[in-house]
Formats: structure tokens, C-alpha cells, sequence
């Protein structure tokens, strides 16, 4: 059973032309939508962290950090961007506890794709491969991050390594070996939810593959069986034999991941999973148009997983707030949204929103024995008013989901606003058309360069 | 249950003085063994191939690569230098089934010290803190490496971070959640054993180590509880409440582990725990002087966790030989010895060795249900020759092992052999002499500036 090597025959057979237009304007969407994310990233803590020791650590000048004046190694302007566009936990995630491929892929295929000179069409192609390679793999391992491995650091070294793979134009069996090193480079503990730690895993596996990949072709060799060994990640994550390997490469490009499941993109800068139950609160604010002080209690009604996720019960910061469903629904009922801007230290121990998140609970879906709860099963959000009034609302599929996804003005909305925070408005939009027109872009030195600018916001 | 926290504050508060006098030969013996393998290790394609990717990266030149005219930064120089220390699978182990502690510390506080100009005091406490940690850690979650997780990637990330804490001088809390971030770079897989990317599990666990040092030291957040937490590093290897992580604390310095268990030095260039019976089959061939010819069948009663890892039973490359117990026999007794030169792909492929390697056969101790072979249980080589004659002996406890340790004319031999293959004969003196005074030396860089120069042997 050669699952590795025909996952490294299918990246290296598929180029633009055999990616159909659904997947190309997927990616370009995602794109966009990780872009502005990321741009409003490099404003946190984590992401002026890591810009500042890459920048101590140095490197040859070819690829650029976003936001910041610098060009270093690929590498590390990968770690960087990884890390900004994680951030916010405002970036895309793609099916059920898969994590994030676009905070990982997109800084891996810009940073390789600056410093070896690749064009747009390139870049969307290795784009598209590294997620593809994310979703097949990441879907014969569901709840991983139940077991406390976090999807983003342990499959986003393997999709940066495919990603990086292909711009550096690999043959099969380097291809094949890139995974082999991919493999021993995922990592990522789901205790570090809630720390800046986080965003770290996504520029981490950036990171891991690039640096994979540069190993392989100069000579570095690895197993040819990383998939399918008995001492293979999927043997050494689930135990051998828990995992079909082979189903990893049933479908492939038959649809593309990118357009089924799709990539989901947030509207809310949290814990995706719970954005059903944000999605809810909000309606039945906008349906009833209640006050803080009337509300007695909400629960929320949500798969076992998270509930096991968002153990920040009692967050004491913004970062631990984006993963606490008691934060979500007090900030939503008090504000009236859910913003990036509650995200903080100071909202977070704002005794009016400490008052009411201890008026927050959780409760698991009752399931059948052995079954699981379908993707989408509605999660339900219950409001106690005042008098003993109880306003009931469920959600099946969060707004922004591939399957609801934002109009391309909400989407362009989200990017802008997020991109305004730290560009200049022109700029914003000569990115965004840089980015519409991605496939015709000959070096992708010209959205880089843009990108690196120090805004003057 | 404070664990992690506990083990900061011991790193904090355990400064040179409190080590005592053994625990500082056993780091120097280890220390200048280290070397020796490392600098011979210079010479290997692995090790090759990554400073060469490190060279092409670039860095701001604060540390030096081991046998090369190039300084880089402390991540990189760890990362290639572990490598190099890896490469040969002649460096040192801990334990049964805990790594390979000195591959990964030393680069890590030799280039971090350099960068910092650290004494070799510092060097040695931080050096004897990472080996600690390493093993009482470890010591909660035996058998991973039968799980398919190489142990030196894994506990290599949490050594290398307190040793690079230590070298930084953090605080405890910094030190906390260093551990929580060098948690999150625990990876690598066994699968993986026989290739290239073996060594480069080394040289990644302690670049990983410096870069969490670093991030938390300017401000980066992680989880205070990645040994004790529901979603900690025990409980993602190896389940929840699987582990006794108040364990890793009980006896912290108590003795220290370059003690007890204390450091095994390597008489051969591969898998430690074949070691017993490559001292088995050499003292057969010793007393009974056979010659290959008269060899009907060599047959190694070992534990079961040997026959598992011991997978490259038809080795086809130098590297895939370091695991292989019928590469290890037929080569001893075509050769009667097993040393550096044996290990090439020529070797593994002469049409002598095949023949006897088919004739090569393995079988695990039987042992009572639900107990373990305890660690000084003597492995057995039985050689059926010509004529029907059985002659047998088992080993209990290797040369070289920290209970049966080498002389220390046998270390300098070993020493000087290693690295004699790259340096001037009066380099390999001098570096000697400075070894043997490391805890005199003011600024480690007198010693890395000898390690440095490329030599022209």
C-alpha cells in the first residue's frame, strides 16, 4: 500500500490546468480573506513577538514579513506570517476539527513563492495541493484536538510540506520524502489554546515545511512510508491500524477540498465551532431585542467536543476569551456583536461581562450509543429572561460556512475592515485587485512587496 | 498539581554549586564524548546537507557551526550541529527507550553559550538541567518509542528548552511556560529510523528548545500546565491519566540522571539496545575463534521492544544498517568488530554480508504476563556452526553502559579516534585539554572557535 507515494504522484501531476475554476476562485477567496486577516494580525503581541526575534535571528533577504519593513529567509518570514495570521483566530478553518490551512499554507506559498520568483498561477496551485493533502489526510484522523493534538501544528506540517513541495518543483519520490520529514515535524499541544502558543503552531509548520522541503532537495532522505508505516504519524497519533490510510488517497482532487468540504470563513474572531451558538445569540437578540440586565441564564446545546475545547470556563484574558463559550455569549448579549475589538484583557475583566458569563452554561447533544453527531446538526442557544420567558434558537450551519458562505461583498467587507486597521485605504484596494487578478500575476514579488510595506495607520 | 512550575523553580534554583562533583564529571564525560562523535559526524551527507540549508538561510553570525568556517544564529547552529552530533548513531543514551540526551543538549547550550558568552560553568549546569528534565520526564512515559514516537525528538524539545532557559536566565514563571511552548514542538517519528531525517530529529528538538527560550523571553505566552494539563504533552502520547506526571518531580537532583540512570557511551555507531549482543557475538568470536564460513545461524534473544524497532531486517542503505540486528551480526563476525567504516551502503550490499545476514534470526524473552524485562536482563547470542556445535552468551549489561562504563583511556580513545577522522592531531589535544577544564573556561567561545575551524584532514 504506497498511500505516500501516490499522494506525491498526484501533487506533482496536478498543475493549474487540471484544478477546476470552482477550486481557483476558492483559493482566491481564501486568500483574500487570510490576507486581511493576517494584515490586522501583525497589531497583536504574539505576531510583534515573533517579527522582532526573526528579525534578531536574521536571515538572507529574500522573503517579506507582513506589515513590517523586513525581508529574511523564507523560513522564518513564514514562522512570522504564520503566526499573524493565526493571530486573531479570525482566519479560516476547514471541516470539523481539522484546523486552519490557510494561516499555515497561505504565508508557506508566499513566502517560498517570493524568494524563488513563482508566478500567481503557482502560488494557487500550491495552495490548493496543500490544503488538499490537509483535508484527505486530517479526515482518516477525526477529533484529534479531543485528544489534545492540535490540528493546525500536526496537519499543517504536512499540507506546508506538500505546498513547499510543489513550488520548489519536486519529482515524486522527493515529493514523497518531503512528507516522510513533514511528519516528523508535526506538533502542537491543544494546552496551549488560549496562549499565544497558538498561532505559534501555524507559523511553526509553515515553517517545518519549508525547511522540509529544502532538506529533501539538497539530498536529505526520509521514509517513503509515513502514511501507511506502522511507525507512521497516523500510527503514532491513533495506534497502528486505527486509521485507514488508504482513504487518504480515494478522491483526490475529486472535488477539491477547497470547494467540499470548503473552506469556512469566520465571522467572528473565535473558536469556530461555536459560531453556531454566536450566530444564534445574535438573532435572538435582533428577534427580541432584549437587555443584559433581563437575561437570567443562557445555555448553549453543543457536540461533546466543545465543550471539551473550550475548557477557558473563566477566561482571564483576550486570548483565553477565544476560547470560552461564557466570553462568546456575554460579550455578544452586552455589545451586541462580537467584534475583534471585545477581544481584551480589559473586556474581559469588565465586571459587568464577568456578571453575566457566570449566567452561561453548556450541555452535550444527547447521541445514540456510538454515534456521532452529524456536521450539521444544529447547535441551540437558550435565553432565561427576566420573569421566566425562554427564547429558544438553533443554527445548523454558521454563517460563513462553506455551505452559507458570506456574499462577496461580506467578504470584501471583512477584508477591508480587517486590512483598514493597518493600511492605508489605497493600499487596501491595490492589494485587493492584486488579489482578484492572483492567476495573471507573473511574480508574486508584487504582492509581497505590497504586503511588507509598513503601513502608517 | 503544580508539576510543570515545580520543575521550573527547581531549574531556577539549581545553580553550580548545588551539582555535585559527580554529576559534573559524568556532563564533561559526556560533553567530550559528544564532540568527538559530532565532529566525526561532519562527515556524513546528513550533516552536509543541512549546514549546507543553513548556510543558505543565513543568520546573524552569533554561533558556530561544528567543522566548518561558519557562524549562523543559535537556531540554526543548533539545528545543523545536532544533526552533525546525531548522524552517526554514535552518541550517547539514557535509559531504556529515553534517547539520546547529549545530541540534542549539547548544540543547544554550545550554541546558545557562544551566542550569549556563557562560561563553561553555565554550559556544564544547564548541560546536567536539560539531561534531567530529559529523564524524569521520560521516565513517566516509557515505551513511547514503541508507539512510534522517536523519544529524542519528543523529550529532546523539553531538554533543549530548560537548558536554553537556563543559559537565558529565566525566571520561573519564563521557564514555566517554556516548557508549555517547547511542548508544542515535541515531534518525530520512528518511522523515520534508517534515514536522514533520524539525526535531524536531534538538531530540530534543540533549535526548537532556543526558539521557545527566545519567544518567551521577549513576552510570548504558553500554556503553564503542558506536563499536568488535561491536553498536556503525556496526555496527548499517551492518553489521559495515563501518565503520573507528580512523578517527574519526586526526585528532582535526587540523584541527577547524568548519574543515575547516567549517561551510556557508545562502543558502536547504531541502535543502543542492541548493544548486549554485539558484546555477545564479539565475545563468542574471541573465545571460540570461528570464521564466517563455519556459521550456520546466529540466533539474539532480546526484549520485544528490540525486535519492534529493529524493523530494517533487510537493510539496503548504511543508515537503514544502524537498525539492523542482522546487519550488526553478520558484520561483527565477517569483520570480528563493528565500527564506523562498517556502515556504508557497499558494505550492506556485499554479497558476504547478505549471505550471513539471511542466516541472522531474532526471537523476544518470554516473560511473565503483565511484567517487563528489567533492564539489566542479559541478552543472548547463540551461533549454531558447521558440524551442529551451539556455542551461546549473554550479556546483562553492555560495555559502555553507565554501570560497566568505559575506562577513561578507552573515552579518550574513542575521543580521539572520532575526532582525529576531521582535525589536526594537536586540535584534537587541545580541545581535549579544554574539555577537561570546561568548568574553568571563562567564554565557551574559545572552545566553539576550535570547533569551528574546518580542518584539513
Amino acid at each position: 500500500m504506497e498511500v505516500s507515494a501516490k499522494l506525491a504522484r498526484f501533487i506533482v501531476e496536478t498543475g493549474f490546468d487540471e484544478i477546476p475554476p470552482d477550486a481557483i476562485a476558492a483559493a482566491k477567496r481564501a486568500i483574500l480573506d487570510t490576507l486581511g486577516v493576517a494584515l490586522s494580525g501583525t497589531r497583536e503581541q504574539s505576531a510583534k513577538i515573533v517579527a522582532k526575534v526573526v528579525a534578531n535571528l536574521g536571515g538572507q533577504p529574500s522573503a517579506s514579513l507582513f506589515g513590517a519593513p523586513l525581508r529574511t529567509s523564507p523560513s522564518n518570514a513564514a514562522l512570522a506570517n504564520g503566526v499573524m495570521a493565526h493571530a486573531l483566530d479570525y482566519d479560516d478553518d476547514i471541516g470539523v476539527g481539522y484546523g486552519h490551512p490557510s494561516a499555515v499554507i497561505v504565508p508557506t506559498v508566499l513566502a517560498l513563492g517570493e524568494a524563488l520568483g513563482r508566478s500567481g498561477r503557482e502560488v494557487i496551485e500550491a495552495y490548493v495541493l496543500g490544503v488538499e493533502v490537509w483535508l484527505k489526510i486530517a479526515r482518516a484522523m477525526p477529533r484529534l484536538h479531543t485528544l489534545g493534538w492540535h490540528p493546525t501544528g500536526i496537519f499543517g506540517a504536512l499540507g506546508a510540506a506538500v505546498a513547499a513541495s510543489k513550488l520548489m518543483r519536486l519529482d515524486v519520490d522527493q515529493t514523497t520524502m518531503v512528507l516522510g520529514l513533514g511528519g516528523s515535524h508535526a506538533a502542537g499541544l491543544i494546552q496551549n489554546l488560549g496562549t499565544m502558543a497558538k498561532p505559534f503552531h501555524a507559523g511553526n509548520a509553515a515553517r517545518g515545511g519549508i525547511i522540509a522541503a529544502m532538506l529533501v532537495s539538497e539530498g536529505l532522505t526520509a521514509t517513503r512510508e509515513v502514511l501507511e508505516g506502522n511507525f507512521g504519524l497516523p500510527a503514532a497519533l491513533c495506534g497502528t491500524g486505527a486509521t485507514d490510510p488508504a482513504s487518504m488517497v480515494e478522491d483526490l482532487g475529486a472535488p477539491f477540498a477547497v470547494v467540499r468540504p470548503g473552506i469556512n470563513v469566520k465571522r467572528y474572531p473565535c473558536y469556530y465551532s461555536a459560531h453556531k451558538c454566536i450566530d444564534a445569540v445574535l438573532h435572538l437578540i435582533d428577534e427580541f431585542d432584549f437587555e443584559p440586565d433581563d437575561v437570567i441564564s443562557v445555555h448553549c446545546l453543543v457536540p461533546d467536543r466543545v465543550t471539551k475545547i473550550l475548557f477557558h470556563t473563566s477566561p482571564q484574558t483576550g486570548l483565553e476569551a477565544k476560547f470560552s463559550m461564557q466570553f462568546f455569549m456575554a460579550a455578544a448579549i452586552i455589545d451586541r456583536g462580537l467584534r475583534l475589538a471585545q477581544f481584551t484583557d480589559a473586556k474581559v475583566n469588565d465586571a459587568r461581562i464577568r456578571g453575566l458569563m457566570k449566567r452561561v452554561t453548556m450541555s452535550e447533544h444527547r447521541i445514540m450509543e456510538g454515534s456521532d453527531i452529524p456536521l450539521d446538526h444544529p447547535d441551540a442557544v437558550t435565553v432565561t429572561l427576566k420573569g421566566g420567558k425562554q427564547i429558544s434558537h438553533a443554527v445548523a450551519i454558521a454563517k460563513g460556512h462553506a455551505d452559507n458562505p458570506l456574499t462577496k461583498a461580506e467578504l470584501l467587507g471583512k477584508y477591508g475592515e480587517c486590512a483598514g486597521l493597518v493600511m492605508h485605504e489605497e493600499d487596501v484596494a491595490r492589494l485587493g485587485d492584486i488579489l482578484a487578478g492572483l492567476d495573471k500575476l507573473a511574480d508574486v514579488k508584487e504582492l509581497t512587496r505590497l504586503l511588507r510595506t509598513r503601513p502608517s495607520c
